[in-house]
């Protein structure tokens, strides 16, 4: 199996990797994770301690912005979606936003601290990751408009046509959102 | 999140977790993986370093029957799967086969020495899982012949219409195959 790539964005930390996708005539088999050739590329040690997946029956089903305070490694497990970030960490990159199509073949490091959302772009896609602290339902995280009009996020499908949860149409706008500690050095 | 239950098979130390799906418009929602909470409940402390995925165009894609040395926990991400295994750890449970139906509410955590298989039941399936070693390629791992006569797996689907690997295709039978050694106590 070949090396993934890492490519660096314009938020510091925010990794993207490009998978080797091993095709044959059933389909494919990846290493989705791996924990040994990620960290000797330079992948932080994160050690996931929960792996979630959520299913979206419909295209255009928008889940985000979140920005729970922990490390997350996401992909999709089939189809495609469109991958958002914004950094809502307080410093030089305050704001920075960054876009990816999500295939199973791209994967994404999203350090804490850096709002994630996705939207799909089509039916019945998968999206799975791994986060390195587990959820506490006590304590919510802190969230971002999806409609924010100074991050203003390029959607492929309106916002007004995509399902939403009646949560994440309550979220702040970037000015009233909570800024994130950034990492201590 | 109610907690999964876990129930035992057979094999020993095959489990059977069921998943609380948490179901809206959107779609679903799962914890398909936390430490804190299956640990709790029984499950070994198992560290997965790598997270597989493969993903099957067709209905009938059949896989295995794989014996790596290591465990794994596994799952679909989307879809239906036949799950089989069988026991090829020396001692009073050789032979013993367990099959059960994986849809996303349903994960199974394989121990080490026990012989893994699917065949998927729809079109477009991914199945995902954690293991708590690396692959190693220069190490071919121990298979048995999907279509062994003693262990004679109720298959869904006839396996001369599935869509199976050359490699698959070859793999010894019960008699030949090699026997794990079992986990020391
Ligand atoms: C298991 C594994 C495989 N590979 C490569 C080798 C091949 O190019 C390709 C597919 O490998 P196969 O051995 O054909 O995989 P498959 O038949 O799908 O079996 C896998 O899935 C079912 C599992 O039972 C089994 O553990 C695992 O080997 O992926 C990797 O690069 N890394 C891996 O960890
Ligand atoms: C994150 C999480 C959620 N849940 C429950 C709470 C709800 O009943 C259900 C869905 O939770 P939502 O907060 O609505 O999830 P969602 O909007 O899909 O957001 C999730 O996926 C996208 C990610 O950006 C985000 O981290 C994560 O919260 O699952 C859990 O039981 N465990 C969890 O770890």
């Amino acid at each position: 199996m070949t090396l993934p790539t890492l490519e660096a964005t314009p938020i510091p930390g925010l990794v993207v990797l490009r998978l080797d996708l091993r095709e044959d005539a059933r389909g494919w088999f990846k290493e989705n994770w791996q924990r040994e050739k990620m960290v000797a590329l330079g992948l932080p040690d994160f050690g996931p301690v929960q792996n979630n997946m959520s299913f979206n029956a419909k295209r255009g089903t928008t889940r985000g912005i979140h920005t729970e305070p922990w490390d997350k490694f996401v992909s999709v497990a089939n189809g495609s979606a469109f991958g958002a970030w914004v950094d809502m960490r307080d410093g030089d990159s305050y704001g920075a936003v960054f876009t990816v199509e999500l295939d199973p073949a791209t994967a994404v490091f999203v350090p804490r601290g850096v709002g994630n959302s996705y939207q799909t772009l089509e039916d019945g896609v998968t999206y799975s990751y791994l986060v390195n602290e587990h959820w506490r339902p006590a304590t919510p995280y802190p969230a971002l408009d999806l409609a924010d009009a100074t991050v203003a996020i390029p959607w492929p499908i309106p916002l007004d046509e995509a399902e939403i949860s009646e949560k994440d149409r309550t979220n702040p706008s970037l000015a009233d959102a909570e800024r994130m500690q950034p990492k201590k050095t």
